[in-house]
């Protein structure tokens, strides 16, 4: 906020909202005074009076609607002048609205302040991710140990089950709708499970993750049924080498597009740069996809304690296809694996 | 468009993306040419490849990314002189990314062009709302019997519970995170679920939906445990009553603020107005909360085949409060009601 010169900042991104006060309702803005917690204010709805009494008890509360509205004014109110506002947020509309409650603030865009903050992760949520990663490896382990991935089971029943088991280890839900992909549906990067049903010899692809305390994990293991054909263990060899040079380039100071490039390196060089579509990887956090994006088209460079995916993929359409993803926390020295069920390939 | 007079729209908005293309991925955007299909193009990016080809089989397809620069850059080339955007989703930032990618191309507001379509729903999105509302009509029908509400359980159990009878009964999750809320904790009008423990005498409020299809059922039923005091009676009859009169109010040609205000109305004068601190509903479908909005502050009229909740409440702080909801869609004649479980108190 200095380096702009910003009197407040609004903070009308809901996330950006409950990592700054800890506020977990549906609606809710924040004034944030550079000088200090003087002139700054939460604003929310009614319904969530006696809610945010509790959560945000240090600062000033607003009851209002819309909450963005409610704040400009009270910026202008305070004498705020300069009034940076989430630009990549605020929509074209909104900000002709924020603009006519307050014509005496100039409102200044400021994009992606709070996200910056976001991205390196303090102790506390490094523990959140550490649970819910551990939810969604339990969830598998006992998927397997009890016999859950096996022909005649269908693609909605494997991906149920991991979602309950995940829920009996602690998780509020599944962290985004689960992906469990059999035989050539694995070759479709983000299959929806279907009434497909699993057969002896297929790719079976999950990509599933916990939620726990807002935080989000994310990993996917490919497993074969019955037996590996040999195509079937190139392809996974080729995948789990990719990812282990992708996790190897994760250290502090190392740009993105470099992560990205160490796997995508791999899979060109045995030509099959065109079956992997998609970026490396993604930081994840409040948000299942949030800052930074591994990928070639990313921007910047790792710090420690950003947590973030790394995971390459190869889909041979009409065939299957193989992804493999941990969700790993960059530190000094080695990334910090959190999701450690096995990356060797498992045959069941 | 025409009355905008528009060469296309470019819709970003991916429930709108939904909504007209019947695409289900997590990222893409749709340019609508005004004088047809010729120069209308849908674009995902290479995850989506093969999924769009199965689901927007008649449209151009781009595979690229940023998908609204994509089509913004095809606008341009397709010679479109007058291209509307969705102001009130596009944001400060992307709309200047827009403007220097096509710098000859005039971008005109025109919000919620899709929306004001989404409001009314046709047969097969009434279906898909049917068979939401009934997953949730039957899972709280098989909690109640199988004897899920009882002292001592928590609030969590019977959410959870909840959704997971709703998986049984056809529904791909819960339509956003289940309200079980005891005692109390009833008087939150939005409550999590936590460990707290049902008692003796306590009301259980419990608001859930399932997500089937992409659309979402919602529901509210307050229950009482055991045995109802005098003030839990009157709180619901008052509640029930004013519940009666939001759905008696629906009607096409109503405008939204009266029919809140039918409801408000009977909790005013019972002298609880200050304690019914939301709106009375909300439109719902491919969104838990969608246009209309039913409150004092809402805007515009009703239609035949708009679907909505009515939903008042009255919330005694630190003692326990009552809502009560239903999903209807707005008919000629009566409203038809989707939610079918039973409204008259149930006590277990």
């Amino acid at each position: 906020m200095q380096a702009a010169d910003l009197d407040a900042l609004l903070v009308t991104d809901l996330l950006n909202v409950r990592y700054l006060t800890g506020f977990t309702g549906s609606n809710a803005a924040l004034l944030v005074a550079a000088d200090g917690e003087e002139e700054s204010a939460f604003c929310t709805d009614g319904r969530y009076d006696t809610q945010s009494q509790r959560q945000v008890p240090d600062l000033r509360r607003v009851i209002d609607r819309p909450c963005d509205v409610a704040l400009v004014a009270a910026a202008a109110d305070a004498g705020i002048a300069r009034l940076g506002f989430e630009s990549h947020r605020v929509t074209v509309d909104g900000h002709t609205l924020l603009a006519s409650t307050a014509p005496g603030v100039e409102l200044v865009r400021a994009p992606g302040l709070v996200e910056a903050l976001r991205m390196v992760k303090d102790d506390t949520e490094v523990e959140a991710l550490r649970m819910a990663c551990a939810a969604a490896d339990r969830a598998l382990a006992d998927l397997i140990e009890h016999g859950g991935l096996r022909p005649g089971r269908t693609e909605r029943e494997v991906a149920r089950e991991l979602e309950a088991r995940m829920l009996d280890y602690g998780a509020a839900g599944p962290s985004f709708e689960s992906i469990v992909a059999t035989g050539a549906n694995s070759a479709v990067p983000h299959h929806r499970p279907t009434t497909a049903v699993l057969r002896h010899g297929d790719f079976v692809k999950m990509d599933f993750g916990a939620l726990v305390d807002g935080y989000h994990s994310d990993m996917t293991r490919t497993i074969v049924l019955g037996e590996a054909a040999d195509w079937q263990l190139e392809v996974y060899q080729l995948v789990l080498a990719a990812q282990a040079a992708g996790r190897a380039a994760l250290r502090p100071g190392a740009h993105v597009r470099d992560v990205d490039a160490a796997a995508r390196d791999l899979i060109e060089r045995a030509g099959h740069g065109d079956d992997f579509v998609h970026g490396l990887g993604h930081g994840v956090g409040l948000e299942i996809h949030e800052a930074p994006t591994l990928s070639r088209l990313g921007d910047g460079k790792l710090s420690a304690g950003m947590a973030v995916t790394v995971e390459p993929g190869v889909y041979l359409v009409g065939r299957g296809g193989v992804r493999i993803e941990d969700t790993l926390v960059v530190r000094d020295a080695e990334p910090e694996l959190l999701t450690l069920t096995t990356k060797t390939l498992v045959v069941v």
